[in-house]
């Protein structure tokens, strides 16, 4: 096999060249999505999660959700609630299989809809870590951080609590996380459900950051929150509260059972789907019949738990086959889906990757909707590490490349070029390359292709060293987008005012 | 989101139980082929392949080969070769679609044919490195390791030249190399195209190893070679030899245009396509020509050139693409077809990652009926990585396990469990689980899934740490399969007689 080294001159001009600047802010999936079930098992699955919630119920902590769901035609034992299949049919009539995700810049209002593509960053992490300073606790500072990573890359298409912001008092950081998004992005924001009071404080910050009357607020969506049921078979009492108060105010439910197989979830694929997809059809319904028409997404996250260890695993080939499965159960009900990559490794290496992509090309086959957690979601979740962002953001952007369509024309096969050039010759030179070769290549984010001697030379730094050096640089440049002064003057005010009124304590 | 930590009794139990012994010597593929091209795309590309073997011409160096072109019916100019596409199609009538590559373990012969899936390791590589040696030229040593690394793995499927053994001489190195492989494996070999007088060594050899008759190894494939045509347009003298011999004697052809988008093809996938699918299909018309029925596999390695570095890059978008529209093309022809993933990171780490499970995803995304490189390629070829290899064997093994089906009756959907166990309980200790609990995940490699204090403790340490203690445990304890001495006595005193009579100078 002949090797060339050297691109020579034309390779060399070439990287003086303009970087190829590639927009991945609308991605639509480029594949089919595959089956890992017969359409036979995919029925018995979701009639077996119908008789789940028919028979077996969910538990619901919150006297509120139990009521309406009772009159909405549920029966209820205690706090358990038993769902007809009419009422859940009912409820998959008026949910909506697409809607606009609203962001304060309309570049990033994106289309929710099955077939479209969105990645989302690591979400929900306790702690933050990174080369520099190490591991720690998650802070205002490392939540931010975290906004500005996200906003830089196109392939990111909505914000994401990455690290908790644990220096900030619980009855005040829904101010402060909301304020950082208003502050450093401009694309779609998140809330946390965690109470009405809460809830009412970011629906009113998100309004007024964004400039809008209540109506316009009411009728689209312009924020988020991920639901949580807690498996098996419950919803607590926030999470109940969340699905009442997001649908209610229009706003995006992402639904998520998180179905650890083997662990909260029947030990097979086909048991944790079957979980999943019951607790998941639950909050769909409490949903629609808190206010049909409601935005809500279906969603898992799926995976298994480490039978060594005990702990949960994550881009395995369970975590893909759930995604699999996932993807079918959500075309049977013509819903828009959520998924979730992510990793267990404990550092930006080789498994960090290996996981990760699982997940990735795992919410690819599957035709995921939302991939959650697709950068810097280490040690399980644990840890956003800052890292392993931008080692899993080479993943993503390369992933993401494939979305666009590949021209075949005659122009691009260039038979003109390959009659121009002899055998053992090379296409540097040719008109066909020098019209293109500014823009024909993904261009790599933190991969190294320069040679071995090169590398050594410079200190053969490993991927994940290279990624340092590449977060501080976004940091340091970092320029919010326009209009971020604006709107976070816009919520001063009402921060201060609910600041010393004593702010809103978190739902117990 | 709740989180447990800790199996507790049930989650240690299983820790203790047998190891999941997943078998993935038996591979097909379990998704749907994805294109990239539309198919008067793609019919435009074979067509325009044949207009370049038309009127293009491929340069082949080898006059015997020539002068069996001409009598079949193509034309020359002075080396330069023309093939009309009847007799391309001719060739493409009589090329088998399924053939069997037999090993000398009955278990490990394999149908090589499309829907089959086929791994197989890092090949060609000059170097070989590891943690413990660092890097230096293959040796003997490196390339017998790295066949026992290949042979331990269900998930390899035929034996790969990993690390060159420069310390024996060329004229000897054919007879160290074939040894090697009888004296470790049991697994289908692999020859290299290097003249005439060491292709007929190489036969003599794998016949007397296998102990089988002149008509039983001329009736089928006891072993394989790469060619790799001079894109653009050439096939040089041991390539052309390699053909001739390799078909006239029954043996697997697989053929790999090396078609590097921007530097020896066309900058656009449209035309390195082009490019590979004329080479490829002239290659395969030589061989046909030589034997009517000759197994050969259509075949392709194509990626582009790092327009920065002027260097290849692997498991690129381009990469990808490349592989989703060779899939097409070898669908289109109705022939199996070999890939390749690897990677051009000097290190084992995120990057070689990344790059590699591009590769291995574009193979399950195209079908790819044999993906070569995938494990242990580091620096794009240039270096056989042991914990490389390790670190790939852990996303090879993750994607292998997908391929088998997963059951999805009333019995895995467990509706018992799912009654038996409470809201807010847990699935450790259900009979449904403690059914499966031994056999029910994927069983990692070399991922480390205890939580981050426990992995901090014992060192911190990253997946390419691991490997090398995974490498050495496999090596220390290696024993090779029944009948390896037997195979090599075989041999002996065949080769003491060659190298006595002065061994076999490679092809210039």
């Amino acid at each position: 096999m002949t090797r060339r080294r050297s691109g020579g001159r034309a390779g060399r001009k070439a990287a003086d060249a303009v970087e190829k600047s590639a927009d991945y802010s609308k991605l639509r999936h480029p594949f089919q999505p595959q089956s890992l079930f017969s359409e036979d098992q995919i029925a018995a699955i979701h009639d077996s999660a119908l008789i789940v919630l028919e028979e077996l119920g969910l538990k619901v902590l919150l006297p509120e959700a139990r009521d309406l769901l009772i009159k909405a035609g549920a029966w209820a034992e205690g706090d358990m609630v038993f769902f007809g299949r009419d009422l859940v049919n009912e409820a998959l009539s008026t949910a909506p299989r697409s809607w606009i995700m609203n962001a304060r810049n309309p570049a990033h209002s994106h289309v929710y809809e099955p077939g479209a593509l969105f990645f989302a960053a690591a979400g929900g992490c306790p702690n933050a870590s990174d080369a520099v300073r190490g591991r720690r606790p998650g802070d205002l500072e490392s939540f931010t951080d975290a906004l500005k990573l996200q906003q830089h890359f196109s392939a990111i298409h909505k914000l994401s609590p990455s690290a908790e912001p644990q220096d900030v008092p619980v009855h005040l950081r829904h101010y402060a996380m909301i304020r950082a998004q208003l502050e450093v992005g401009d694309k779609a924001v998140f809330g946390y459900a965690r109470g009405r009071a809460q809830i009412e404080d970011t629906f009113e910050m998100v309004r007024l950051g964004m400039g809008l009357s209540d109506d316009d607020f009411l009728n689209n969506s312009w924020c988020s929150t991920v639901i949580n049921t807690n498996s098996p078979r419950m919803i607590d009492g926030p999470m109940a509260q969340g699905i009442l108060d997001f649908a209610r105010a229009g706003q995006t439910l992402i639904i998520t059972p998180f179905c650890l197989a083997g662990a909260m979830a029947p030990i097979t694929v086909a048991g944790a789907l079957t979980l999943q997809h019951a607790e998941a059809l639950g909050a769909i319904t409490l949903a629609q019949m808190a206010r049909p028409g409601a935005p809500v997404s279906y969603g898992g996250f799926g995976s298994n738990v480490d039978m060594k260890s005990g702990s949960p695993a994550f881009g395995t080939p369970e975590h893909v086959k759930m995604q699999l499965g996932s993807g079918q159960l959500a075309r049977l009900i013509d819903l828009p889906w959520r998924s979730a990559a992510g990793s267990a490794s404990n550092a930006p290496d080789a498994q960090g990757m290996a996981e990760n992509d699982m997940g990735l090309w795992g919410g690819m086959m599957s035709n995921a909707t939302l991939v959650v957690h697709a950068a810097g979601w280490l040690e399980g979740g644990l840890s956003f590490g800052y890292e392993k962002f931008i080692t899993d953001m080479e993943a993503v952007q390369m992933i993401a490349d494939l979305c666009a369509p590949t021209p075949g024309d005659a122009a691009e096969i260039g038979m003109k070029a390959l009659r121009d050039v002899e055998p053992g010759g090379h296409f540097f030179a040719t008109e066909h390359t020098m019209e293109r070769y500014d823009r024909a290549f993904y261009r790599p984010l933190v991969a190294d292709l320069t040679n071995f001697g090169s590398w050594e030379e410079a200190g053969a730094e490993d991927a994940a060293t290279r990624a340092t050096r590449i977060w501080q640089g976004i940091l340091a440049e970092y320029k919010a987008p326009e209009g971020c002064d604006e709107a976070v003057a816009r919520v001063e005010q009402f921060i201060a005012d609910r600041t010393a009124a004593g702010g809103a304590s978190p739902m117990e």
